[in-house]
């Protein structure tokens, strides 16, 4: 009997690991960017759909990937350039896709995987300088806009407003334009407007005409 | 000792029973079409940005929905209306979506995740016929192309084989253009060529330029 409750403690201590390993989140890093197949397919199709110079760029995680851009804009040459689960991490990994096309804008928005996955503001926001240094040496005549993260569950407020500070002081060093997105999808509870939600965390299509139209008269401008 | 090995077992079989509905799909229907957030709010999207006359609308699930048609097609009037995991019965919930429209034309590819959910190939091929007899009655004009169930892994050769024989029996029927994509992407041993996906299901860059031209000569003709 001892050796089949050993036995059956060791395979309950596993399936305890793998769901811990599952949930907490330590692993979407390496599964991101090292199995992740999801990462890697859309990697390829920008590898296959180099970005052309006037494109304009929406680069960034699920919250850009979602939005059918084309749709939103359908008078530019818009290039979605989201991949769902991205960081600047991420980013920082294919960022020669976007600037060796020379686009002529790119509208940035990245951050909230990283403070999901317990990175801190500090760091976040020296990545996105890095981001920036990178595009504008390598792409100097492409106008940048760094977009502030978004509103998401409550929980995420401070850190949010904290990493949006720093975000926006590395936006004006880089000559960045700052578009401040997050008060107009704020809650009075320090969330995502739910009306605009329906996870706390990606947008419904209110979501997506409220950001339209917060860009809008940066697309109609020459840059 | 006895009622620890009991409640040990018991543990593991919760967590076997969990990894099971977890792993194994059941869930995914009630998921997808109860509680799935994601269908929502690109439900939500196509509610408002509506389809118009002329349009070429490519809809189905994730296969359809991770392809750029924008990119691949840049000088039509595209629209992705794919969905992730959406099924003949998803389709049959957001069908008015599209017809009410009246596109110009429609690229049908669905049925793989009815498939993955245990569903019978006679069942998914007679919804698909009661898709396009209601695509039909709705929207005349439109073009309607039904396309081919895409080879997956080697175990769903023989029910992807049998339901396209299936479907395109009714594509016939209904007047709409069969599109056999399926043997330009199968490997010699049934499966989804590995050179065009990296998870026996979803595509890669070349994935989609293979799936291109087999549309353009389709969709250069006037319909």
């Amino acid at each position: 009997m001892k050796r089949w409750l050993v036995g059956s403690l060791a395979l309950n201590a596993a399936f305890l690991a793998t769901a811990l390993y599952l949930v907490v989140g330590a692993q979407d890093l390496f599964v991101t960017y090292f199995v992740d197949p999801g990462w890697e397919r859309r990697f390829s199709f920008f590898e296959a759909h180099p970005i052309q110079p006037g494109d304009v760029v929406f680069l960034g995680d699920s919250i850009t990937a979602s939005g059918e851009w084309a749709e939103l804009f359908p008078d530019l040459p818009v290039r979605n350039r989201g991949i769902g689960g991205d960081t600047t991490e991420g980013l920082l990994r294919r960022l020669q896709q976007i600037t060796r096309g020379r686009p002529g804008k790119l509208f940035l928005l990245i951050g909230t995987n990283d403070l999901g996955f317990g990175k801190e503001p500090a760091s976040i926001a020296e990545n996105v300088g890095t981001l920036l240094g990178e595009m504008h040496r390598a792409s100097p005549e492409t106008a940048l806009y760094v977009q502030s993260v978004l509103p998401r569950a409550g929980e995420y407020r401070e850190a949010i407003e904290d990493l949006n500070r720093r975000l926006e002081g590395i936006a004006a060093a880089h000559g960045a334009t700052w578009l401040d997105l997050y008060p107009h999808f704020l809650a009075g509870d320090g969330s995502l407007d739910d009306v605009l939600t329906n996870d706390e965390l990606h947008l419904l299509a209110d979501g997506y005409e409220r950001w339209r139209d917060l860009l809008r008269p940066h697309l109609q401008s020459p840059g």
